[in-house]
């Protein structure tokens, strides 16, 4: 039924979004001084959304963000000192152990004797490629593309590049906005599988779910019995 | 003779060390009050070099570079509003126009009639895609490969990746230490044309090249007229 079961990376095999918000964390209590908790954090969101389009993803744009906001919300009297506090804090993110989430090595190992795994994951090249080798799961993949975004157009050119056909296609991740809507929207198929928190600007609508059709499972162990379903059904 | 010709983008086929000189520039004449540039210069490029394990290539590890470096020397002294004025010069470098070397677009014309072209560079994925888009130059190239690092190891991915042969590869660039060398020790063909500046990082000592069997223009427009005699002689 699929010739490719292809899987997100971060929060999908390993946890990232708790490595970031524990970061996050330790900066507002050192801006504690400057302002409320609930306000730095809505500030820092919205300077991290705005600079996407000049950073991208990943640790260093979200360390600048960090700084630009702590600077503008202390009209520039944080010192030199305190940034150099933050960029310490934020260097430890790159040397944070890479966590794979419970039931992924066997997940993998199950589907593997039956399917080709692909990894697409979307930020940092750098970043990424060094998760990678530290998760210890690159020998699972046959192929892994690192992208800048995930689109529709992003998942046509992958489908192109390695000869796939969208409808034997089956993405896993869990962010609908660039796991699972763009590859119902090319024709794939998609399994969400939610991590503990969502960053805020992974999150969809829920009107734009409608009529939208995907699978969703609760924990990545239900992932083999469910292909075998799929594939019995068909 | 070849069945690819690639090259390299940042100084080989658009301007891009004088565009972090100048920024870096400005920087050191924002701390002029308190250091010498020469000294500012020195540190700014020791913090560079050490931080490329923690933040790869690309602008983004530059200015956090900058911004440490500027704390270190001021020992937390400089202010926030400095660090923001840091912030803001480096953006621009995100928004500074690609400027193509001068008879880029004739000679990736001429040598695309008989030549399947490629373009290999390494640093921010983010960045490099930006570029590479901005310049124009996308459409000349089959293959576009973004690469972490350029090592032996990166050449013989990329040409088992493609089926190339290395003998039957040639490779363009304005670095000996990414462009040349690890191309010829893998049984490449490679034509060196040095850019009006190297960052000091690149730089290769003169022994290392004793005995290396590469080629070397001053002008990419030499590049087609020597691609047929190569040929010719073949």
């Amino acid at each position: 039924m699929f010739d490719v079961i292809a899987f997100d990376a971060d929060d999908t095999l390993w946890h990232n979004e708790h490595v970031y918000r524990d970061v996050q964390g330790r900066i507002i209590a050192l801006l504690a001084q400057y302002h409320s908790a609930e306000w730095i954090e809505r500030r820092m969101f919205e300077t991290e959304v705005r600079n996407i389009e000049h950073y991208g993803y990943g640790f260093k744009g979200f360390t600048l963000s960090m700084i630009e906001t702590a600077i503008e919300l202390t009209e520039g009297r944080i010192s030199g000192a305190e940034i150099g506090q933050m960029i310490e804090l934020t260097r430890e993110m790159v040397k944070a152990p890479v966590v794979l989430l419970e039931g992924v090595e066997e997940t993998l190992t199950e589907l593997s004797s039956s399917y080709d795994l692909m990894l697409i994951t979307k930020g940092d090249l750098f970043e990424q490629e060094a998760k990678i080798i530290r998760s210890g799961l690159a020998e699972r993949f046959s192929k892994i593309e690192i992208v800048r975004t995930k689109t529709p157009e992003t998942y046509q050119a992958l489908a192109a590049k390695h000869r796939l056909q969208p409808e034997r296609f089956l993405m896993v991740g869990n962010s609908l906005k660039s796991d699972i809507l763009p590859v119902v929207a090319i024709g794939g198929r998609a399994v969400y599988i939610p991590y503990e928190t969502t960053w805020a600007h992974e999150v969809v609508p829920e009107d734009e779910l409608a009529g939208k059709d995907f699978l969703r499972l609760s924990h990545i162990r239900e992932l083999p019995p469910l292909v075998e379903n799929l594939k019995a059904k068909n």
